[in-house]
């Protein structure tokens, strides 16, 4: 059986911009019957928080469309990020791994973390699956 | 005859820091031979339209830093961001897409684009392309 | 001999909480016995510049933050951004390019940059190493 193609993506950010661009190319992925591995990072790994993800917002530069932006989003009734997170993960091809370092250097524990969460890993475990994958980026 | 090694960008900023830093790598790319596809959503897609390249700024953080850069630019004889697009496109290897969910969520129309957009595209297409390329970075 | 997988990183950021994200990825990717390849270039390559790294600080969303994170790393006894880069170096796989048309348009002189610096470098260099990396990110 031939491997599944992989899309590796590090979520460094935590607005909504860069969320929404990570889980509408992982959800492209796993339609396209690739695998999607998702490590969460820095102000990313902070979206993992169990409530985290509703309360995402614009960063600085774009703050003043916020409230423009969310409402739009609403209008065309588009799931919202955890309800994107949810629909990735049904499709057994999503893999989520919380960045351990981040988790210490925010005070963040396991049983705060989204139960969809499948690994807590360092960078290590992520780089070694990168160097497999045909498409890693950074958002 | 062998294929070219192609560079793939997705270009989700629209400040001006970022888009000079695509551009740079596509120009350089398309003139070792390689093929660029640049492919702008989000805050990117906003800056195909028409007349939007020429007004992009510096991000919140050095937003102070923009009138002396710009200034300095204009010593440096630097072409804009718009020349350095029709430049890439003039030798035929760069590749434009633009990001149709976005073109939804800003209402932005095919007839407010730049020209030398080639192709309206959801992302499968751009990971299809991505999933080919020796490099493929998010700026 | 096998050759060793290469990262390559574009560091185009200059703020602390890219550049830790660029270095522990380095750290972990040299104590995986890979070749680590930075690419410092625009806010990045400012940060090249003889105690710029000591000074780094948070983005302007995040900004509000930047005290309480410096404090938690202080209480981590984690190793500050330039000694992590001397870490990497040591281990001779960390190989640091500074861009030079940023160097330019920045007015940093070679004399300005911390001696760590491999080599003063346009993308085409980068782009032509990046083409045989496993793994290529741009924070």
């Amino acid at each position: 059986m031939p491997e599944r193609k992989k899309l590796a993506i590090i979520v460094h950010s935590g607005t909504l911009d860069k969320i929404l661009c990570a889980f509408i190319l992982g959800t492209t992925a796993t339609a396209m019957d690739m695998e999607a591995h998702l490590y969460f990072t820095f102000w990313g790994l902070n979206m993992l928080v169990k409530g985290a993800l509703d309360k995402a917002g614009l960063p600085a530069t774009y703050k003043h469309l916020e409230e423009q932006l969310k409402k739009k989003l609403g209008e065309m009734k588009y799931p919202t990020a955890y309800d994107m997170l949810k629909r990735m993960k049904a499709t057994g091809l999503l893999k989520i791994y919380a960045c351990s370092p981040s988790m210490e250097m925010f005070g963040v524990k396991r049983e705060d973390l989204i139960p969809e969460v499948d690994q807590i890993a360092g960078a290590a475990a992520f780089l070694d699956l990168a160097s497999t994958a045909e498409t890693t980026i950074l958002v």
